[in-house]
């Protein structure tokens, strides 16, 4: 099984609608966080390092699928279960599926996300360009 | 050609991130004003109204589905142009395209967003459960 | 000492602007989760069980003050210390401490915010109007 | 009197709370974005210039004070008055009304921010440290 890392999300007043449940792109927000401590909890250092020392700025989204199973609202504590499902040569697909634990302690799962990333750097002329880049191998291996 | 409306987005320095670019669950926050706008443009009362005489509070999403073409950055201007791809008997997806006018006068795609939603109403016994709805027709007839 | 609750945050990628730090509005998005946190660890229930019992709908900011003082980024992980700093007849303020332990184990301010709120309903006539009401003695005995 | 512009906004859904009203901190985000199109339209060039020109990368806040006198919804649209009410060495006072136009044409004060803002730049050995610096005499120039 490829590794998954977990991540934590207190649901707040001000993350839900007018409807009293989650704002939906919340949800990108706390799985773009997840994405982002999956890397952490793998080893790498902070972005703002690897832009320093390596060019990368990010792994910016290229797709992203999500399927929204039940709602959410304030006062519940998810949780966020990531892993990379797919290398490929320049993307890679990471998914997080984000649960709920049940009042009779089953897990419920609230929605799920397939998201397709890239590594980018700085163009070297513009650096107000970015450039997707091959997956570097040593963080591939840190990750898996 | 179906019904198609517009919406423009102003991209603000707060909705860049560190890499300078719009952090993508912007977007999402985008279409779902737009979907509204759509209903709104389209003739229909406020969601408010609706709850209030036909229980209906709005039309959350049940699945998503975003390309990210290229990036866009604060300053720029933005515009959704949404219409609905398929009506079902209890769903419909509405398609969303994001774009740019570029300095040579074409039009840039940054995204395109497809998104499943179905109406839903507060449930006549516990009304913090919401349930799905066949779409109205009266709804369905305006915005066709 | 008045009573006081903490409330742990994790600066993420997406809260952090183009300069690269917190885009503020975050620290008020903080700053009022804090606030519900507080209520909540002095015992009340869910403003959604307040509604229906009591019609409490919540606590919204009359006014608001913030200091900032340093910087935050993401990857770095703060605390907001909250109390309340003084009861009134129908108002109250709220006061918010966001810390960072620095690396030689000192406590750094971020900064403080000092909220005005007070306790609203919603009309009995107009359901979409929402009424200041006396802070009720109760939840002021809790939160003392 | 100072010079003053408007930025407008569009209260959206997914602006607002379980309450039904705009959740506050989206009025600074929208303060933000009124204080940058206040300098946009006096003249000066987008940040992302400024920075590589001169190294200025924005005007971070170091205090806001915000009053809320009315609740505001979705389906409004609202209009930010923004000036600089007060230039020093290092920081200026701006200040922002946020009104909506009432049924009957009157204007209505929905709430008003004063923001203490400074210009600040990369510190020139770590870039990752930002520097307050005197209001530059051409912006001032064109601002007020």
């Amino acid at each position: 099984m490829p590794r998954t890392t977990t991540y934590r999300v207190r649901v707040e007043f001000g993350d839900c609608d007018p409807a009293g449940i989650v704002f939906f792109p919340n949800f990108s927000r706390w799985m773009d966080a997840a994405s982002l401590a999956f890397f952490m909890q793998c080893g790498l250092p902070p972005w703002r390092e690897l832009a320093r020392t390596r060019g990368i700025v990010g792994t910016p989204l290229l797709e992203i699928h999500t399927r929204f199973v039940k709602a959410a609202t304030y006062g519940e504590e998810l949780v966020v279960a990531t892993q990379v499902e797919e290398w490929r040569a320049k993307t890679f697909t990471q998914v997080h599926r984000v649960t709920r634990r049940a009042a009779d302690g089953t897990e419920e799962l609230i929605c799920e996300g397939r998201e397709t990333r890239a590594f980018v750097r700085r163009d070297a002329e513009d650096p107000d360009r970015l450039r997707a880049m091959p997956v570097p191998e040593d963080i591939r291996a840190l990750c898996t």
